[in-house]
């Protein structure tokens, strides 16, 4: 497995900032969000493209997507949301690991609805993706809101157990 | 059945302008695309979230997904591209039918990675998915753009299946 020392996303770290996982993948709170319940899915193995993940892993990865999307929903108490993905630089992709923003949003959370790409900038202009430009969250403040978003993902599974 | 008069995506046009099809989905070319290549890939049933969809079908919305961007990569000959779905009118999502952007990129195609979508603005704002403000294809032209595409797929198949 080839990994690049300096990815983000193969950080050790990542194990203890996730706040919910399935065999092949992580859910992360984003490091700099640009709105609350601003959270990445990303594969715990360093790819950079969709098309490397074989058709179960792929299936995996949007399931397990959906999952936690709708337990961040849930949790944020509102179902709207943009899914971006961004392949290659050329497409904006800052960090060339596979990730898929969940970002959640509310009524005129932002001026206007697409107001939050903007901020979302090709790493060669002023702000990139988790930019120090952005508020950035330590490793203890990510781990505080993993623990939250943890637990309130097993208070959801309990009920939906007992529905 | 609940279907919206008015929903463009469940036009019977959408059967001739479709380029390709799985079982549950089209593949078609946006009628006012932001760059060369901008493709959609919708369900043929009016619904307008991820959530709606079954497993199965869900697999199938984003395998197919896959396929179509693999082969407008090799059509349109970059395999760089955003990926976006939008839920709900607060996500900017104008047109309450689940649609997920295929937007194909290549370097310095847009002044920044990010400024696709500014254009991909708020139906209540001054543009609008779709806008009129976009130059609009005709029916006619929709459908020769499908008829390319759909050659130029088959043509993919034969060249894979020889392979």
């Amino acid at each position: 497995m080839k990994t690049e020392i300096k990815c983000p996303f193969c950080n050790p770290d990542i194990s203890i900032t996730s706040f919910s996982e399935s065999q092949n993948f992580w859910a992360i709170y984003d490091i700099a969000p640009i709105l609350p319940g601003h959270s990445l899915i990303i594969p715990k193995r360093h790819i950079k493209s969709i098309q490397e993940l074989s058709t179960e892993q792929f299936d995996e990865f949007f399931q397990f997507g959906r999952e936690v999307t709708k337990k961040l929903s849930l949790f944020f108490k509102t179902d709207a949301f943009d899914w971006i993905i961004q392949e290659n630089e050329e497409a904006g992709q800052s960090i060339p690991h596979l990730h898929l923003h969940i970002i959640l949003r509310t009524k005129d959370d932002l001026p206007n609805a697409g107001d939050w790409y903007s901020v979302l900038k090709n790493k060669n202009k002023e702000e990139v993706v988790d930019s120090e430009n952005r508020p950035r969250f330590s490793i203890d403040e990510l781990t505080n809101i993993a623990k939250k978003l943890k637990d309130a993902f097993v208070e959801l599974d309990k009920e939906k157990s007992n529905t």
